[in-house]
């Protein structure tokens, strides 16, 4: 029996490895598709977000049958718990680089970024990219070294979001109010990448240590 | 067993509603600091939802400590991981009736509402209040009739919403870049208000009826 769950745990993880993979995909090809004009990639990462729920559903009922079956205890039981929190920040995650693709895809055949922002959203969209390859690489390595760079690069998205919403109000509006409201909204996309980035890595490494310290919820 | 059971569940029951009392009070609050710009209830706002975040604390560990101790199956297994989501809901819902009160106190001394999205937004805060109230509602009386209202409420939320963006981009830009950023944030962060209600609320009646029909997640 005991083999059975470490098995089902283990598939559990597998999961999450590839809602994480699934997210670092989507936000690559979002950045892309914002970046370069590209409706069709803009559609795919809309189209394939459904696949990440689908993901999402399959962790929950794992985890549902997890503890009809096995009834387990103490930190399995939290483990199971945990995954639960896991999987619903990587969807979330998920849907921030679906609102960035519907922002290519709304814009387009115009860029939703303009000239005048186009440096910051660009290194905005380097530290999401990287983020979502470190959750992959923290899930599948359990190397807690990684949880590091996911924080250090939520500072980054985080100031570089304050620095163009600055920009955005000391400046006097160069372009149309619609070019404004995307600077605005697209950076908010991405600075809240970030944080559900840190959300789950602090989840990942309470896994792994069993220590929550920094994180806001007890489990 | 089963009666310690019953009474935990009831008790789970109970703080889920204590959630959505504090929410209701946290949007009605922060719906006046705008609308008044008292900077002493916004502040009020943002400092209490600690409080809430307490409360989804204390559901998180009453559910793995009923899970853990009673071993509940089928219904009941299910009523308590629904009843995770549910708090996640409503802590996020807390979340932006926080953003609103950060927005009147970061405008104080003038008002984030600029005076030509005035009625619109006024619109929103009545039909978010209004929503808030419903969901404890729901929660408190089983009365499924209730979430018909929830539903009607997050559509006048997103009419109004896609109309005040709208209005944003095709009007010439009046008054500061600020205002415009002011009115998209507001905007968006009570159309979103709108969504966790429903998503909320789907929960409670799967909870009650069992039946998840056009609920995103199997559970």
């Amino acid at each position: 029996m005991r083999t059975l769950f470490t098995a089902e745990m283990s598939e559990l993880a597998d999961d999450l490895a590839a809602m994480a993979r699934h997210v670092a995909t989507a936000i690559d090809h979002a950045g892309e598709a914002l970046l370069t004009k590209n409706v069709d990639l803009a559609q795919q990462v809309i189209a394939e977000d459904v696949k990440l729920d689908a993901l999402e559903e399959m962790v929950d009922s794992r985890c549902v049958l997890l503890i009809a079956q096995q009834q387990p205890v103490g930190l399995d039981l939290r483990t199971i718990i945990v995954s639960l929190r896991i999987s619903a920040g990587l969807e979330r995650m998920g849907d921030l680089a679906q609102h960035l693709a519907e922002a290519a895809r709304r814009s387009y055949p115009d860029s939703a970024i303009p000239a005048s922002h186009e440096d910051t959203i660009t290194k905005m969209i380097e530290a999401a990219k990287k983020t979502a390859l470190e959750v992959v690489q923290l899930i599948e390595t359990r190397d807690l070294n990684v949880a590091a760079g996911i924080v250090s690069d939520d500072d980054t998205l985080d100031s570089l979001h304050a620095e163009s919403y600055k920009s955005l109000i000391t400046q006097e509006v160069h372009g149309s109010a619609q070019e404004l409201l995307n600077v605005a909204l697209l950076t908010r996309f991405l600075e809240r990448f970030g944080d559900h980035a840190v959300g789950v890595s602090r989840r990942i490494v309470y896994l792994v240590t069993g220590d929550h310290t920094g994180e806001r919820s007890t489990i």
